[in-house]
């Protein structure tokens, strides 16, 4: 048997955005070195400030990176800018109509659902954000309390920390239940495996 | 009333850190901007490499970096070389006397304990290298089923995710119930306030 090729996920950068958004997903999928290849991509290769202050590193601008095989966009205060970055959004649009799995956390769904790309799909938020996001999309169909959904090649996830349950429950889909397990014991990380769980958007109702 | 002057915290970056060592806590004490000042310091300033692939970015180096009220070592495959580096832990011993608080996450602790720091203090490590980690500091008190360990102003934490419970528990006692509170929220993060529990002790036994 040959192993399958490794999939190239592509991890979108903006001026602030939510630090944990970028870095739960990537410890869980760049954990998987066998198997994925991570591409930080911004509007230029070089150092993008979060919104806490660290810095993180694009590897590649938006017009060198390379073909995606799956996409992540983060959330985080910069996102109220970013939604009317047309280039980002166009971006966006057509890597995200290539990709094989599209996937946001936070206010990054914002961004995805200004492009026009989750239209007629079902997708979630950050819950204390979720009106200004809905509001960028309105022909999505939004869902309010949801730790994350999946429908189709998309999966959007509530707010910073759903994101690490939202890139679990992916990689389970994937690569199967053992490596997800393995990555949870791995990073001792407690996984909510239940994507309807969501107690926060009952706190900020 | 005067308002408290800004702590300063420092990260520690080593080639082959874990991200979410690093990361989980940064999201959470750089979202007290107004109260904490965050300075990722390594061997020299500039990128520094993950055990994940993604670098972080060094804003000075141990020999330039200004003084500490708080330190946090993250682990990760680097420390195994790291617990050989004579430099950085004479500088982890000098910066943790003079520190206000002092934290680790999962292998991290390893540095700390080579460096003589936690001799007669209670300390936790990840549970997967425990034995290794426990190796390198035959006079510190292990403490083995443990979320995270509170001894003076040592806070040491399990794997990768718990140093998040683990700085949620030290904003909780520098900052009070409300602001640690808030920033559960404002995450969506499911929150382990029980520092004893533990399943991955029993999991990794």
């Amino acid at each position: 048997m040959s192993a399958p090729s490794k999939r190239r996920l592509g991890i979108v950068l903006f001026p602030g955005f939510e630090l944990l958004d970028v870095f739960g997903p990537a410890e869980m999928f760049g954990n998987l070195r066998n198997q994925i290849e991570l591409v930080m991509v911004a509007a230029a290769s070089g150092a993008v400030a979060s919104a806490q202050g660290p810095a993180a590193i694009a590897d590649v601008s938006l017009s060198d990176c390379p073909p995606l095989d799956m996409l992540l966009v983060p959330g985080g205060i910069g996102t109220r800018r970013e939604v009317e970055n047309a280039t980002l959004l166009d971006w966006l649009r057509t890597r995200a109509a290539g990709a094989e799995i599209v996937m946001t956390v936070c206010t990054g769904t914002a961004l995805l659902a200004r492009a026009g790309v989750l239209d007629g799909r079902r997708a979630t938020t950050n819950k204390r954000a979720f009106d200004w996001v809905a509001s960028q999309g309105p022909g999505v169909e939004w869902v309010r309390p949801a730790r994350w959904v999946e429908d189709g090649k998309f999966a959007t996830s509530s707010g910073v920390s759903a994101g690490i349950d939202m890139a679990l429950a992916v990689i389970e889909r994937l690569y199967g239940e053992e490596t997800a397990r393995a990555l949870e014991i791995g990073t001792e990380y407690d996984r909510h495996r239940d994507p309807s769980w969501d107690p926060f958007a009952e706190i900020h109702a």
